[in-house]
């Protein structure tokens, strides 16, 4: 009559059927012993990952409430927003413009193109947003004077958050590298060349080559796989164990030398991207900027902070801050003394 | 004298040199503190992964017997099992068939075209496995009225290979990925394009558009990508690691929705390529259906039956036998009271 | 007056606010409670991964020197310096000779085309340096006829630098996959389909199909995402918390067996897309070979090599001499037994 059921998710060892009989035998007086479940071995146990039943939990810790993935709703909020505003962006400019002005069906574009558009800029902008705390919480160090004092509750919470922005923007990056990399295996990729090599032969030119056009694709793809590399090496360095296995020193260079490196191409892949669509009143969609104007707005602000921050006259001033000394203490001690 | 050739498996550290030095120095009188090398150290080394010789074990690590990945086994067989069997059923309809009766030559496309039908299809059966046994568990849940009283035993040896199922049809999955990705990188799609651009001029045709074929595919990729993504979460929270650092709630709440979510997707994913390829006739090669219906089998299956048991009627009977309440025992104590 | 900044380093938890106030109200009196945090204690929190200021790191780890990365030095030396040697060979050969002798503009090849030349050869080479010590080790021990004496210094360097050789390797490997991927997506490669369907209609050539072509790239395609499969879970099994939870016999089957078998296919890969070229003339740019011989070189030495050792004549006595037994000592306890 003792129930088992629970105990699915402790037995993943081999042997684990033998020993569970043993138990059941044991205890055939109820659910006491196994509903006093220490919390703490849920760590020695092995749940099943994929699948994986309610009935399974522990019963300790499904009743108890708890919120899910606390650090991350505050991120998955922001992702979200983002994400979906650009698409609705992007959909009003390419789609609904296309269909009200010019009279064209685009609305194919929707489940690639669309999204392949708002999947970068929240990737991008996601990245500006994990670096920007960092750079207001030394300006502020700057205009207080002084590296003791509290940073305001927000800036507080956003400093908090920066490892989840920063993994997020690696999911979008992801996809936006997988829906680029989908481009020339989806048919209507396939009948444009179909219908360009037409056009091509029936204008009788001889070459299609367009060597700006060429050059622009050929830097884009590089930088875009050497930001999604370096942004890999930094997801890689969050997972928990790695990162255990890393002294502060190496993480410190890994995360904040190798970040801005990415973001760094990251802004460098959009730009080449943008390459001279910038002058070209054709992007321009009933007045509204282009969505690659939209990206580059953060990462271009945070990178030039960064490089203000790091010129001689505000970075001695900042490392001077960083060791303890304090603008106005010292003002006060030479009074004193 | 003192050997020190099993040792290299233990100074992975950086001054370790001169650590060994000094041991061989005191150990001249032989290989008896090497041998006696506790097993349980062994997760506090660092064995030399890529490429690692077996005289670097530890000599007891070797010498014992031990079952290499006992929880792999038949998951793995289930998965190859599969995969040589769909292989096998692709090549006779699409390379044998062509041959015998169409005598046309195909054997060019066994290394990619055929791999990449026979690879998705184990992938969503696998990942249909994952969720099969955890509605067989509550069919017989709800069938006996009660949670106590152990799974027959095929059955919990089946929940208990759900994570390895998952992750070999994660596996699965990145591997149809990747092959659908190198499509038109190969030379065969180029030559079709080709010729396709060329027939386009001869038969003076100046739009190839397909506008059914367009959004098919569209989608089609869209939810591909999507899926992939949500496997992939799942993937990562099954690292050792990452798993520790998350709740049984969370797990649950990843696992379970997250699971049949990805479910969900790869089975549109599946319909939107399938599309009107049902009711076509030339696809039933042999009088035998194609591929994907085999693939939609037990997806379907399973989709179903989570419907059906999420509906109040069975979701409610079973929460309260999941609660404890018992169908039989309630009468008995109805008899007594 | 409390110091509260370097402290953001410490609580990542949720009600890490509220605690953080209670201490610096507990600790008014300066700064040496937070000065004198213990270095082991390092492990126990948790460093905010994607961006992470200088000032966040804990002050005791910061102040000691120590050198980043120790054991990647040598191995990213060697990649780093590898990567250059083969960019620059495939530069002169592909972008400078063009130039020079016929006159044609071939810089645009530069980041993607060169950069994926230089990148396999990089990978595949890096790969079999993680096989050869090993051959190197067996070499020695049977040329000594014992296991007992030391490895020569560099010979013992080179072992413990292994896995970062790996991990190195199918970095430069998954780069490569993504490069290729990319092929089809830019503007070069369409430009060029476009011109080629341009010619062929003016050729009024209907089919384009090269028989021998097709197989080449499917076969090709087909051995490259096996490999680098192959090599994943190489790489996946580098995670520190994966390689906890399996025994050293597993470890030495996936990392010995499998790794072998990566090596296999990598240099199966490179061998197909060779093809018929190591006969052809017009690759010896300037009586230079081809970079795939280059890439073959070191592959193919290492597998011979572990063809010949695996051989019975050879392994038998390698295995007597793994299990403790000495040439010498024998011949010397002969004369005094």
């Amino acid at each position: 009559m003792a129930g088992i059921t629970e105990e699915l998710c402790e037995d993943h060892c081999r042997d684990s059927r033998r020993m569970r009989s043993m138990e059941s035998t044991c205890h055939m007086d109820g659910d006491v012993q196994r509903s006093s479940l220490p919390s703490q071995s849920l760590q020695t146990f092995d749940p099943p990952t994929f699948a994986f039943e309610e009935w399974e939990c522990p019963p300790s810790a499904t009743r108890s409430g708890g919120v899910l993935f606390p650090q991350w709703r505050l991120p998955l909020k922001v992702a979200a927003g983002l994400f979906s505003a650009v698409f609705l962006y992007t959909f009003v400019r390419d789609v609904l413009h296309a269909r009200l002005i010019q009279s064209k069906d685009k609305f194919y574009t929707m489940p690639v193109l669309v999204m392949n558009k708002a999947l970068p800029v929240t990737a991008i902008t996601l990245l500006a947003l994990v670096y920007l705390p960092g750079i207001l919480a030394a300006v502020i160090q700057l205009h207080r004077g002084t590296k003791y004092g509290d940073f305001p509750a927000w800036l507080h919470r956003w400093l908090l958050g920066r490892k989840q922005l920063g993994l997020l923007s690696f999911f979008f990056a992801t996809l936006h590298a997988a829906y680029s990399l989908c481009y020339p295996m989806r048919r209507s990729y396939e009948y444009k060349v179909m219908n360009w090599a037409y056009q091509q032969v029936k204008e009788n030119k001889e070459n299609a080559w367009v060597e700006d056009d060429v050059w622009r694709m050929e830097i884009y793809v590089c930088f875009g796989i050497l930001a999604l590399a370096i942004l890999s090496l930094l997801a890689i360095s969050s997972i928990p164990s790695v990162r255990n296995s890393l002294t502060w020193k190496e993480i410190h260079c890994l995360q904040s030398q190798m970040g801005y490196c990415a973001l760094l191409l990251c802004t460098a892949h959009t730009l080449v991207f943008a390459w001279r669509k910038w002058v070209e009143p054709q992007h321009y969609v009933w007045y509204t900027p282009p969505s690659f104007i939209l990206a580059l707005l953060l990462p271009l602000l945070v990178l030039v902070c960064k490089f203000m921050l790091v010129l001689p006259c505000l970075n001695k001033q900042l490392q001077r801050i960083r060791r303890g000394w304090e603008a106005r203490r010292t003002q006060a001690e030479s009074v004193y003394l």
